[in-house]
């Protein structure tokens, strides 16, 4: 068969009507004998053809010793055999028609360049018949929404994944299986698990975008190590994006976040790192929910499948006892969370049960009917029912009956229609009540960090879709001709007000006799700077002057000035003395724009200042971002304690820090790829609606075809 | 019985011959139903006299209706009885020589003035008679080491606390049932658990030592809200350095950390909060563990007193994925623990079973028997027995035989008398392997955050292990005399001087005329500030004036400061010129000594400058501290980034700065309660080998009896 077919694509690969494994067994010790074993236990509607060299029958099943020989089209084919038959096996599935090469055998570009080269070849014989490729590396499908699994995870034996609205895809095959099993304990279902391995083919993003158009799948789930190839970053984000315009989250847990982690991850995998910095931003502002730990993950995706687009960010913490209610609040306050106080309708019934007690958190204990926690349903009930809360969070401690307290607060939580996470703290004697919440379907765990990490991802995810994409701004024209070369702080300035980013006036002056002149446009006090190649740390040589209150002072600093230069640094050639207008501010930030390989134009706010680095008090974003989100940016920085004003100092302008924050993303995206930096440093923020101004900037442009940038280099110090 | 009988000691409480049920019941739904039940189902060797208004026998016990009408010595009385009877009952039980009473009751301190009047009556009455207070609002006693259980609580009903090594001791009773239930559930054994819920009489700090004397107990747990009474923080201090020079871990769940955790903790105890920050400061010098999370305490507990004094440094991290590898990893880093490279001999073996693999962390799925894990034993093995490896964390994600991979790392585990945390990511599938690693004895658990809160908490126990007690310098002398009410600048810096403290050169001056001749003592640059009770904010009037080269700088510099000033502020008198060396150096901090009312003497450090608010980057500790706990101090800090040296700049003397702290110290702990606060703004320290010098600094110490402080004001600005 030499006819040319479309490409398949991933939502064909996942609705296979017959499938093949090559390399089928009876024993259940070898990959291909648990391939097969699962497949018959998931009741797979379709035609299911074992390939065997050895053997024409397995498992009742008529055998074929290839992909050839069977006498009907095949759909998807799965291989786990040794690494040498598998380019043979693979031209000959392409050959045959069959549309999807699952391949479970590793060493290819997870073991260095020979086996890379080879895995190119793969993709590229099965490619030019329109197959796909899943894999190398990976354990393959299980697909309960499609009722079938071709999968040689051990923990599928003798085990039912359960059927539900997420959506799993996995670099790595262990951490699937480890998932799978983990969501069955708790009563969590799927509607697909893909595992991508080496993503020769078939990446995480491919499978991201079946999923974001999928009917089955609700939340989207993610184990990633790297991305892979060049474009990766762009597909990312355009993934993100779909998924968040969807309505659908994506929770992830990426490995690999440090030094230590990348080391391990990329021991196994053949992935690009990328700048972590870059993805993290990527990712919260697409609302993609960084879990880092893969049971809080299946937990935070169960909750939001069962509560579709149920956003959350107040939170009533309600417990059997006192102590219950220490610890969650103290969890939930290291996470920034409220505990709003109830409406007054509803604090008055509270009140008939709680005479003096807190309202939330509620310690259910020290109701007025003592031990007898009646009032467990109707506590949950009323407390859900309010507006201002999103989540109920239960801590259940030791109490007198643990089973009937864990019923009675499923049942006020299963009134509401909102949702809840129960932590159940006590071992054995709590066995009881998890079943009663398993068979209820009330989310829990075992353990108050779980639950956490949950809640803070559902208000993280919530958060991020109140957002909106950032527009630009009406009077921000687009410039498609940007300067080229290293720019000095006289052109950076330039560009940087031609995007509407104040800067404090300056001008360029050749020699001292132009000082008084030049000074006629400027109000005072002025700053005087030595402009030359030769210096580049300027006070340290007596370069710099603040502070010159009149022309007088002005030319007298000057005198004084290249009498010390000449003293202290004799060599150096003088081009002329930068003057300006000194500027005034509460507080120094740090902006910056640069261009990231993956993830393109990004921006960068930061404390500036002598401390800037050592504090790395940063925050990174993807360019262009909204003034809102701008805020956002702010706020997340430590210094932004300082905003709203601390001892005998005012609130700074938060406002135009974030105008300008924006419109410098602007020139990031605009600039793109040519952009490779941009650094203010300090922008000067004033009190409150004094605005904010950039005192010193450079750039560094990427020369383009029309010359080699500017002669004015004076700044780039 | 009127005679005086000594003080009842926890010791005597806790090995009592005979015990008595006062409310018992056989209704297991009733507390003294379950008390009684709990102590005949653990076997109590000793006599049990229930006491009952109604019945003369129950659970085929003799009854009686009162104490007095026992007719033979009860050393230990428990009572779950109406609130208005628990006086009455607690003087019977005080006149029949009863040495300890245990009242589960509660409402009385938990709930008001009123209650508080009624339980310091309660310890009047025992106390009188020689007899101890646990409670009220506790759940009593159980002492798996003493065959004895008095405790209501409904987790004991048909499981028994294992006996162990630990010692707990709770003031909250749900979170002690809590805590015993899911030990029991991870195989985890105590010595004793003590519920202290009011602390009345015997509060957290007693029972502690009691654990540190007694045999049974290896390690001190305990969940703690708040401390009670004036002489809490002493006792509290006490308590813990005996327990660190025993050598015996105390670990505690603190709760009450925040403002909403502290709110609802004392909606239901009755303890003060003090200064949480002088609370943990004091823990972690004394090397008490903040776990944050009860199963996370049970964890290092058990690991603790199965590997007595075990110290934790060097980590390996091993898993049959490289997923789980690369998730341990990253969380390893997050705590900042090291994944030592294997010494070469031990590298060596490893080569030949994984030739090109990472060897920390170790993917056993990645060895060259490929599947069969075979390995396992052996890697675990090899990794603890090297040197610079003290514990193994093993992340056991899915693979081919999960079970059979944990007896293997169990084994290794085994051989090598090393401890090792195995936590186990799958759910039902690896039930087997849990199993196993329980009757092993090897420490697990099923999430990452649990195991990484503890391999944090080890490590933290055995850093603060290897500190010494601050010594005072030979060359320090103890002052006894120190000034009082609010020093100025100099008057300060005097005191500072005479604790070694360097201070920049300064004089008082009182007219410009005095210049020149002070100059002559002093060397330039001078900084000139004015001196005027009237003038708060100096610079802001030109009354400070820097980097003055020559006394004819100085001289000019003095007339146009008294021409601003009268300018500025005319009403302002002036009192003089503050005439000093000005200093230079590389980085500003801030050092305070304060002393807290619970906690007592403490020193403060901090980055100093205008972020040194907003940016909260400060570190707290009891006073005194050595030189060598000082840098550790320093290095907590976030601007530690910047002591190595930065960009262009050059690393600073943080051994000065760390010999400045800890004199500071020693004043703040000579002064004691006297030193109400002194700070130090900036402390400038200079590159290495260039020292440090205070350039700043003021003090208010309590009015002593022989006057009201000093004439000398100048610089309290």
């Amino acid at each position: 068969m030499n006819v040319r077919r479309p490409m398949a694509t991933v939502a064909e690969l996942m609705r296979p009507r017959s499938v093949a494994i090559v390399g089928a067994s009876e024993d259940p010790g070898k990959f291909g004998g648990r391939i097969l074993r699962t497949l018959l236990e998931q009741g797979f509607p379709g035609d299911i053809h074992p390939i065997s060299s050895a053997r024409r029958e397995v498992l009742g099943r008529r055998a074929w010793p290839s992909v050839a020989d069977v006498p009907a089209p095949v759909d998807l084919a799965i291989m786990a055999i040794p690494r040498e038959h598998v380019a043979g096996v693979v031209g000959q599935c392409a050959e045959a028609g069959v549309r999807g090469a699952i391949i479970v055998t590793s060493r290819f570009s997870d073991a260095g360049d020979e086996g890379a080269a080879l895995e190119r070849e793969l993709v590229a014989t099965a490619n030019a018949h329109g197959m796909r490729i899943l894999g190398p590396n990976c354990i393959g499908i299980v697909s309960p929404a499609n009722g079938f699994a071709l999968c040689p995870s051990p923990v599928l034996l003798g085990r039912r994944v359960l059927e539900g609205h997420i959506g799993l895809v996995s670099q790595s095959g262990a951490i699937m299986g480890t998932l799978m099993d983990r969501a069955r304990s708790g009563g969590i279902g799927f509607s697909h698990c893909v595992s991508v391995g080496n993503q020769a083919d078939i990446d995480v993003c491919e499978v991201v975008e079946f999923f974001v158009e999928d009917e089955a799948t609700r939340v989207i789930c993610s184990y990633l190590e790297g991305l892979r190839g060049l474009r990766a970053g762009t597909a990312f984000l355009a993934a993100a994006e779909r998924a968040q315009r969807a309505g659908k989250p994506w929770l992830m847990v990426k490995a690999g976040r440090t030094e230590a982690g990348a080391a391990a991850a990329f021991s196994h995998t053949a992935s690009l790192a990328g700048s972590q910095a870059a993805f993290e931003a990527a990712c919260r502002e697409r609302g993609i929910v960084l879990l880092d730990d893969p049971e809080a993950m299946m937990l935070l995706a169960a909750g939001m499948s069962r509560f579709p687009a149920r956003k959350v960010d107040g939170v009533a913490l309600l417990s059997p006892s006192g102590g219950g209610c220490a610890l969650g609040a103290d969890r939930l306050s290291d996470i920034g969370v409220p505990l709003p106080a109830p409406s007054a309708s509803t604090a008055g019934t509270l009140r008939t049960m709680y005479p003096t007690a807190l309202l939330n958190p509620i310690d259910i204990g020290a109701a007025n009917d003592g031990a007898a926690m009646s009032y467990t349903t109707r506590t949950h009930e009323l407390l859900l029912a309010d507006e201002a809360i999103d989540l109920a969070f239960t801590v259940i401690t030791a109490a007198p009956d643990i089973t009937r307290f864990a019923k009675m607060a499923a049942e006020g939580v299963e009134k509401s229609g909102k949702p809840a996470i129960m932590a159940l703290l006590p071992g054995e004697a709590a066995e009881g009540a998890r079943q009663a919440l398993l068979q209820r379907g009330i989310l829990h765990t075992q353990t108050l960090d779980t639950a956490i990490r949950a809640i803070r991802g559902w208000r993280e995810w919530s958060a991020a879709m109140r957002f909106a994409p950032a527009a630009r701004p009406p009077q921000l024209m687009r410039r498609t001709a940007l300067p080229s070369g290293a720019l000095g702080e006289q052109e950076t300035k330039q560009l940087l007000a031609a995007y509407g980013i104040p800067v404090n006036r300056s001008v360029f002056v050749a020699g001292a006799a132009g000082l008084r002149q030049a000074a006629d446009g400027l109000a005072p006090p002025y700053v005087l700077k030595i402009v030359s190649a030769d210096i580049v740390h300027k006070s340290d040589v007596g370069g710099v002057a603040v502070g010159l209150g009149s022309v007088g002072e002005l030319e007298s600093a000057a005198r004084t000035m290249l009498e010390r230069i000449a003293a202290g640094a004799p060599g150096a050639r003088i081009q002329g003395f930068s003057l300006q207008e000194q500027a005034s501010g509460e507080l120094e930030l740090l902006l910056g724009a640069k261009h990231d390989e993956v993830f393109g134009p990004m921006i960068l706010i930061g404390a500036g200042g002598i401390y800037a680095e050592s504090l790395a008090d940063t925050v990174l974003a993807t360019a262009p971002v909204s003034e809102a989100r701008a805020r956002g940016m702010l706020s997340r920085l430590r210094i932004a304690g300082r905003f709203p004003g601390t001892r005998g100092r005012p609130a700074v302008d938060v406002a135009a820090a974030a105008q300008a924050v924006s419109r410098l993303s602007w020139l990031a995206a605009d600039g793109g790829a040519s952009l490779r930096e941009l650094d203010i440093n300090p922008l000067l923020v004033g009190r409150a609606g004094a605005g904010c101004v950039a005192v010193d900037a450079r750039a560094l442009l990427a020369a383009s075809s029309n010359g080699a940038g500017s002669a004015i280099r004076e700044e780039v110090q």
